[in-house]
């Protein structure tokens, strides 16, 4: 089969490798039907050291079982599913908290360590597979719903902890920091929670139309000072009571110190490319609370997918551009030249 | 009229100023009935740099109004009353949210700027008196409650709002460290809030059994991954839900990193020592959320005074020493030599 690896920082390839077997009895085998590319996957792809190995790409993928082990029980030969980004028994203390991500028995894609490889192939070894795996009845290949049920691998999931971590609510004010996928998706968890003032920081134009599609009711194109400057009138003097960080890098966690009203809180769920960050008194003698983290996106599927399946939600209008498994080095350059908000990949 | 001046570090004095007159028509005089030493008072007892007028100490009293501007209307010549840590009008949109530390017309004690003195004087001009002071019926100079009432300036209610931002609740599992007064606080009110294992991380005997009479189930005295790894042990090995960090020194917060549990929240409210601070993977991973600041002790004046008042707590045992105004420096070099756990203040 055909699986995406990258080598070193801007160095994708496609190559052949043997199709995955069952491993463990708790594996599922799944024939990948629409996998992407995350804004995360980004982050290798600037700072990747050379790989003589390589190291295969993707964690986000939809696609139809092909074989179980003997001990999966729930998911079957032929189900349609959603892999959401964390592999997780779902039974554990953690899981039955809703926190996949910290499972005691579950890990990540393309983890040497785990045996694990990437969702941007053919096909993907599952471990876990009845925790791991959520089957959709009644999806088949053709759907329409594909690009949005794919997001709740992902995304959508990513964007609505923002929103859950920081609980958003009715009437609140919120920023969202971002305007790739993530933040877009945190824009629209936050107008489905109930706030009332959306201001999305982003300067992509297409990007952050989508977002006042989403409910963000402002745009600040700004950064830095005069960002933040804009960002704090607008929500009245005093800043906002619920920022949503979608992007990692040291000058997004400063902008929410920055428009973040005194008492309120900042939810990150752009993985941070920084070890330490300011929690001096600057953070604590203002009251803030820093929380969010990887999603638990296996917790949230079941209860977005309704909103998916009857089309109240669209969250797959993220993908912007459709490509074979052959063109991924292509979707990377797009997606890093901001050619691209995100990448799809089809079958 | 006697006041307490810090010149350095170490240098701790006690000397006659003019009394304290009306500024503002806004301001209230109090004549100070009982005072103390905090252990936010050590950080500069530790690092100040040497000063040639020196600097007014302390933030926490109890007294009786000696008189009162044109525009107070609320607190009388005469009232008892006590003064929170910070300065607050009681009515912008922080202080009717409960964060009265973030007032918008508001400030500290000892503060230039603001032309604020300290409490560890024999009276005090409170700007804002109508907003800062709390006055307290029936109260006379002889009571036993003084000391709990005391508390209210500052630790009984910092404790609580450490507690109450990292939102204790019913059977939940806590780690305070931290030994000192507002450790047992946040003891005390971790135990009010329903928490069912309270650990308390501390090596000072008296202290400690202090904390088990507040509601430690368990105490730690091991610091470092000792004291982590017996914690994680206590707690079943997964860590507490909740930690509360009043110490505020960068050991403190690595150990609270250590005993949380992954989902966990911990709540500071020891002032940090530090400006940056571990916020990256080892924190995001995890879904820790970090929480807490300065408590706006104002705001928990009133709902914590009828269980001082009803003798269903006793917040002032944490006094352990009295002293006279006149040994304000050899009160600082007991409670730096952890000689004494709070010193108390009596005029």
């Amino acid at each position: 089969m055909k699986a995406t690896f990258m080598y070193a920082a801007g160095d994708v390839r496609v190559e052949e490798i043997p199709d995955p077997v069952l491993k463990e009895s708790t594996d599922a085998i799944v024939r990948v039907v629409r996998s992407c590319i995350c804004g995360s996957d980004l982050h290798p792809y600037h700072s990747m050291k050379a790989s003589s190995t390589g190291q295969t790409m993707g964690h986000e993928f939809i696609g139809v079982v092909e074989n179980t082990g003997t001990e999966v029980t729930s998911i079957r030969k032929g189900d349609f599913v959603i892999a959401p980004f964390a592999i997780s028994d779902n039974t554990c203390e953690f899981c039955r908290e809703g926190l996949h991500t910290s499972c005691l028995h579950g890990g990540f894609w393309n983890d040497a360590a785990l045996g694990t490889q990437g969702g941007q192939a053919e096909a993907v070894r599952v471990p876990q597979a009845d925790g791991t795996l959520v089957a959709v009845p009644g999806i088949t290949e053709d759907s329409p719903l594909l690009p949005s049920l794919l997001t709740l691998s992902d995304v959508y999931g990513t964007g609505w902890h923002a929103a859950r971590t920081a609980r958003v609510g009715e009437g609140d004010t919120v920023a969202v920091i971002g305007d790739g996928a993530v933040g877009l998706m945190a824009v629209l968890a936050a107008k489905q929670m109930g706030a009332e003032q959306i201001i999305l920081m982003g300067r992509h134009e297409s990007r952050t139309d989508l977002g006042r599609e989403y409910g963000a009711t402002d745009v600040v194109a700004e950064r830095g000072a005069d960002g933040i400057a804009k960002v704090r009138d607008l929500a009245g003097g005093l800043g906002v009571r619920k920022v949503l960080e979608a992007v990692g890098h040291m000058p997004a966690y400063e902008q929410a110190l920055g428009v973040v009203r005194d008492g309120g809180t900042i939810a990150r769920v752009g993985v941070p490319q920084y070890g330490d960050g300011q929690i001096g008194w600057p953070f604590f003698g203002r009251n803030l609370t820093l929380t969010g983290g990887p999603a638990p996106a296996r917790a949230y599927i079941e209860p977005l997918l309704p909103g998916v399946l009857d089309g109240t939600v669209d969250p797959g209008k993220v993908f912007d551009r459709t490509i074979g498994i052959d063109q991924t080095p292509e979707g990377y350059a797009a997606m890093d030249d901001r050619e691209a908000l995100k990448v799809l990949i089809r079958f």
